[in-house]
């Protein structure tokens, strides 16, 4: 008899979770995405602003990472106008925007182009509030919005404090039940605050992490981003994580070390973003280490490496 | 033996196509629609002007009219922006836009699109051509553009002496394979000069009408429309059909007979619409009257009056 595909859960929002949902959809396994909903830049920033719509952007990259289609639906919503009245909008988007429009609410918005996308797996908003995210910095100072504290223009050498959302957020019902039931929790890549922790801070999902019988794996970011990771080791990112999921006792931490060429970090100096440091000192018990990235090009997490290193614990 | 389901092809563009495609959509026929490509106004006229894209807005109404779908996305075609940056924009027409833009071409989007839409029946854009319409009043001057005639701001009591169309337009061999084995071929309703007559322009079309061995039936439009058809008898529309499809034989010309209460023309009297009239002396063999309209509310045609009048000679 067959064991039934494995119940995997990625906790995230942006790219780093599109690049571990596209590495799982080639194995046989069941996946959910858990995703941020306090995205209000660029296109998603200026269609919520207008039309008060939910975020579409952070769901539109779940569902194109699962999406099974092979027609020209998946490169529709991939698609950005490049100019006249929608330049810069992704049609995924648009899409999302007006069925939350036409249905009168964003949950039936995601089921219905998951449905056309053909998405083998599920995407679940974390919450169905409609929400801001906050950054309190070691000043004392407040930034409102994400994409002020995502591209910031504060002194980005100044910490962050903590995060919050207002208002208080009830947790989607469907990811709770997903994260309760899953076998394994994935969390992240992705930006720490403004990606990755922003889940934990909707009401109830800290406690749903924690009481799951699922393992729970972080992967560890590659690069640090100016602004909110400045100087992190993997130390930093795991016990912020720790701290926002409530004592969460993370199974597995996976830690890139291999070194990207030089060249490749030109791009990143010039971000002042910095390579991840796993620091002597630090203990876990569940660290693996080794080679997660791509050869070339952005230092990414490579999918068929980091799909690989995730069944393996699976 | 059940007979075959008939094969109708209905020629048009606009509402009058949608009303046709609706009413007989639930009758056991064959549906094919051959839609004309000439409007450039509204939304559809932004559209092309900002994306060089073919008109979305004809075929997008016959997609809707020949529907199955009972989720959202049938309304989700029908949805209008109604404020901020897209107001007044149909996001079937973006759909179709940002999918020409895709796939590279109007002819998968149209597939796609029906496709997704749960389409029984067939829509074909009568060219794939990008092509303009144009009018020569009786006064020689050339109005230059589908809704420079539409909504003339011309002396609207000028004659339409001919239209025409640039470039020189193919027709889309799948248009012309449904009208050679229609059964029956239903012109109009709609507007003449803009919506119905343009179809007869591109080349291959009249003559793929005159070789079907289809009956033809056109039904005539219930009013007039100023700076287009002013004046115009039954007689009239009539005769313009046969003279655009080249020596055309009607079978058949359905006029309604039932007039509309003077209340109902209040507001076309605003718009200098009367109601088309059949004169004493005009005689046609296939010539059907009756009551086909609406009971209030704008003067329409009745979808299931029209339906059945149409199954009755098919």
């Amino acid at each position: 008899m067959n064991q039934k595909p494995r119940k995997i859960v990625v906790i995230g929002g942006g790219t780093g979770t599109y690049t571990v949902l596209s590495a799982l959809k080639k194995y046989d396994v069941n996946l959910s995405a858990v995703v941020s909903m306090c995205d209000d830049g660029g296109s998603t920033g200026r269609l919520r602003d207008e039309y008060g719509v939910l975020p579409p952007g952070d769901i539109r990259r779940s569902l194109i990472a699962l999406s099974s289609d092979d027609t020209y639906l998946r490169k529709l919503f991939e698609f950005r106008f490049a100019g006249g009245k929608f330049a810069g909008h992704n049609f995924g988007n648009l899409f999302l925007t007006a069925l939350e429009k036409v249905s009168g609410n964003f949950h039936e918005a995601v089921k219905t182009a998951a449905r056309i996308l053909d998405v083998k797996g599920n995407v679940y908003p974390v919450t169905l509030d409609d929400i801001r995210l906050f950054a309190e910095l070691e000043s004392g100072e407040i930034i409102s919005g994400e994409t002020n504290i995502d591209i910031p223009k504060h002194n980005p050498d100044l910490k962050i404090k903590k995060i919050f959302i207002k208002p208080m957020a009830k947790s989607n019902p469907d990811a709770v039940k997903a994260i309760l039931n899953a076998d394994l929790i994935v969390i992240g890549p992705g930006d720490l605050y403004t990606s990755v922790l922003p889940n934990f801070l909707v009401s109830g999902i800290s406690e749903a992490v924690l009481k799951s019988k699922a393992r729970k794996v972080y992967i560890c970011n590659l690069m640090t981003k100016n602004g909110e990771t400045n100087n992190f080791s993997v130390r930093d990112f795991v016990e912020e994580i720790q701290e926002y999921g409530k004592g969460l006792k993370l199974n597995y931490v996976f830690v890139n070390t291999k070194a990207p060429s030089s060249q490749r970090l030109l791009k990143y100096a010039k971000q002042k973003a910095e390579l991840v440091s796993l620091s002597r000192n630090f203990r876990h018990p569940g660290l693996l280490t080794g080679n997660l990235i791509t050869q070339g090009g952005l230092v990414r997490h490579d999918m068929k490496r980091l799909g690989a290193a995730i069944m393996k614990i699976c």
